[in-house]
C-alpha cells in the first residue's frame, strides 16, 4: 500500500487519512519511562502489540528495553526480522502450524510463551522447540490464565520437568486495571493482584522452583506493580503513543504522564452545513471500540459520529468552522486496533515528514 | 501478509483468525439480487467498499452489475487494476493528490465521481480530468450531500457548463436507513428520501438538464428504491455478505432474504473455566462498531467481549462446552471494516478451502 507523504512534505502537504507519529512527543515518552523508573530494579518489556513496527521496537531497546512482548507468533516474526533479538509471546500459543512457526524461530531470537493448560504444554513439548515458558496467572482479568497458587503451581512443576522448555517464571497482567478511572481503583485492583503473585512465588520457593521474572503491568497501572516489589518485568505498551481513552483516566505521581504521539490526519471533505464538518477518516481510519477519537486542539469541535469512511465534525455554535481541504488531527480512541489498519506511520517533527516507517506486522494475526 | 490456508485444506487445518467466504452462500447471494429485480429497469453497481476485492467485483458484473462503486480514489484504482472497467467513487474527492490520481485513473476506465460543494467542482474541473459528476442529494442522512431542489439545480447547471465534466446524474443513498429495523420504517425513510428525489429530477427537467442516472439504496432498501422508479441504479454491497447487524433488521418482501456468507475462523485459545471459553480472535479480527460477533450455529455460545486479540466467549449453563483448539465461525457484527482488517479471504466450499482471494483494496484508504 502506498505511503500517504514522503519525506520533507509539510504536514498541509499529505494525504489523507494518515497515522502520524509526531517524533518530538514520542521521543519524550520513551525518555519519560525510562526516567519514571530510575531506581527501581524492574525491566522494560515495552509491548509491541501496540505499534507493531520494528522501527519503535529498535527506539525501545535503544532507550533501555531488554526486548519486546507480541501477542502473536507472526508479530514476533516481524519483530525478529526487523532484529529484536527478545521476544515474549505474552499469550497462548494453540495449534499445529503456529507451534511449528514459534519453534522455528526460537532458532533465531530468545523467545518466551504462555501457558494457562496442561494439554497446551504438552503441544508445546512435542513441538520440540527450546522455549522460555511463562505459567500464565489470572490475577482479575478474568481472561486467559490458570488461578494463581496451587494451579499455578502444578503448571510450573510440569513445566520444570520438561528437556525441552525453561520455565521462566509467571505472566501476571491485569488488562482490566489499565483504564480503571481513577488512581485509587486501579491501585487497589493491582494490590489485590499483588497478592495472588506473591501467593505463588511463595509456593514455587517452597517447591525450589525458581521463578527468575514476573512479568506484566500496561500503561495505565505499571508504577503500582513496580512499587509492590512482586515484578521484575513490565510490559508497557500504549505509553509510546497515548490514546483519547488512556487520557481519560486519571494520572498522578507515582505515573507519569505520557504526551498524545500519535494521530490521524483526516481531511474536511464535506461543509454541507454550518454545524458540520465530515472529514475523510471513519470506522476503517481510526477504531471506534473505545471511544470516537478526539479532535485535536480545536475546542468546539466534536467528531461525533462514524461511518466506514467518514466522520461528522459537530460545530459547536460561534465556533471558527474548518474549512472545506481544512486538515484536523485526531486523537484516536483506542491506539493499538487504530495503528493495526495502516501500513506506514507518518513521522513528523515540527510539521515536517522526517520519516516513514513501515508498520509491518499489520494485520499480522496469526 | 501470508495466507492462513492454502488450497485443498479443510476447514479444521486453517490456520485463525481467518477470513472466510463460504463460496454456496456467496454464490446464492449473487443470484438472489439479480432474481429480486427481475422485470425491473433498474441496474446494479455494486459497492466495492464491502469487499475491496476484484475478484469479487468481477463475479458481481458476471452476474449482471454495470461496474462497481468505491468510496476512495485508491480503492478505484485496485478495481481498475483488477479489471473492472465502470467505477464510480460515489463520495466527493477532495485534494490535489487525490484529484490527479483520479484523473489518471479516469484514462484507463469509465470514472464517476460525485460532489456537494462548488469549490471542489472547479478544483475538479481544474484537474481537467474527464469525468462523469453526480451531484450527491442529501436525502435524510445528514452526512454529505447537497439539499435537494434548487442547491442541487444549481450544482448541477455548473457541471452542465463545464467544458470537462458531465452531468451524470445524482447520487441520492440514505445509509441511515439500512438499518432502521423494521420495514414500515425503511420504506417511510426511502419514501421521503424519494419525494426529494422527484422534487429535484423535476428542476432538472424544466431546466432542460438531462439526468440519466439517480443511484444510491443498499442492501437494507434497495427493492423499496427500485418499486418507487425514481432510482435507476442501486449500489448494494454488504449483500454479498451480509453480517450480523443487518441480520437484526425485519426481512421480508420486497426484500429478498440474503444468506451469512462471511465468517471469521476463530480457535479456541484458552479454556480458563466452565463458563467461559477464550478465542484467538479480538477487535483486530472482527470490527465491533455494530455489536459483538455472532457465534454461528453453536446456542448456548456468546460472543460476549472483545480484546485487541482475544475474545471471550461465554458458554451457557448445561451447554457442551468447546474444547481447546476447537475451531468456531463467527458472524462479524459489521463486514466493511472487518474485511479491511484482512488480506486474505478464504474460499471455502462445503469445508474446503477451493481459493484465496487477495483483499487487494484493504487499507485502501486515500
Amino acid at each position: 500500500m502506498r505511503a500517504p507523504a514522503s519525506v520533507g512534505m509539510r504536514l498541509e502537504e499529505i494525504d489523507t487519512p494518515a497515522l502520524l507519529v509526531d517524533l518530538e512527543s514520542f521521543e519524550k515518552n520513551l525518555k519519560t519511562l525510562g526516567d519514571s523508573l530510575r531506581g527501581h530494579d524492574v525491566r522494560v518489556r515495552a509491548h509491541a502489540k501496540t505499534h507493531k513496527c520494528p522501527e519503535i521496537a529498535r527506539r525501545q531497546v535503544a532507550a533501555g528495553a531488554i526486548g519486546v512482548c507480541c501477542q502473536k507468533v507472526s508479530e514476533a516474526e516481524a519483530m525478529v526480522e526487523g532484529g529484536i533479538e527478545d521476544v515474549l509471546v505474552s499469550n497462548e500459543v494453540v495449534g499445529v502450524p503456529k507451534l511449528g512457526r514459534l519453534g522455528a524461530l526460537s532458532t533465531r531470537a530468545r523467545l518466551g510463551v504462555c501457558v494457562d493448560n496442561r494439554d497446551n504444554l504438552r503441544q508445546l513439548e512435542a513441538s520440540g522447540a527450546k522455549l522460555d515458558v511463562y505459567v500464565e496467572l489470572d490475577i482479575g482479568m478474568r481472561r486467559c490464565g490458570v488461578a494463581p497458587g496451587e494451579p499455578a503451581l502444578a503448571l510450573a512443576r510440569e513445566i520444570a520437568r520438561s528437556r525441552t522448555l525453561r520455565f521462566a517464571g509467571l505472566q501476571a497482567y491485569h488488562g482490566r486495571a489499565q483504564h480503571l478511572r481513577s488512581m485509587a481503583e486501579r491501585r487497589a485492583a493491582i494490590q489485590a493482584a499483588c497478592d495472588q503473585v506473591v501467593l505463588t512465588k511463595a509456593l514455587l520457593e517452597k517447591a525450589k522452583i525458581p521463578c527468575p521474572i514476573v512479568t506484566g503491568a500496561g500503561s495505565g497501572s505499571f508504577m503500582f506493580e513496580v512499587e509492590t516489589g512482586a515484578w521484575n518485568e513490565i510490559q508497557p505498551g500504549s505509553y509510546v503513543f497515548m490514546d483519547a481513552d488512556y487520557a481519560r483516566n486519571e494520572w498522578a505521581a507515582p505515573l507519569p504522564r505520557f504526551e498524545h504521539s500519535l494521530f490521524v490526519l483526516a481531511t474536511v471533505m464535506s461543509r454541507p452545513a454550518p454545524d458540520r464538518a465530515i472529514v475523510d477518516a471513519g470506522l476503517k481510519a481510526s477504531s471506534v471500540d473505545s471511544g470516537m477519537p478526539g479532535v485535536w486542539e480545536k475546542p468546539g469541535l466534536v467528531y461525533a459520529a462514524a461511518s466506514d469512511e467518514h466522520g461528522r465534525v459537530d460545530i459547536a455554535p460561534g465556533v471558527a468552522a474548518p474549512a472545506l481541504g481544512e486538515k484536523l488531527l485526531l486523537v484516536p480512541g483506542h491506539c493499538d486496533p487504530t495503528v493495526n489498519l495502516y501500513d506506514w506511520y507518518v513521522c513528523v517533527r515540527q510539521g515536517v515528514v522526517e520519516a516513514l516507517w513501515p508498520i509491518t506486522a499489520r494485520g499480522a494475526s496469526l
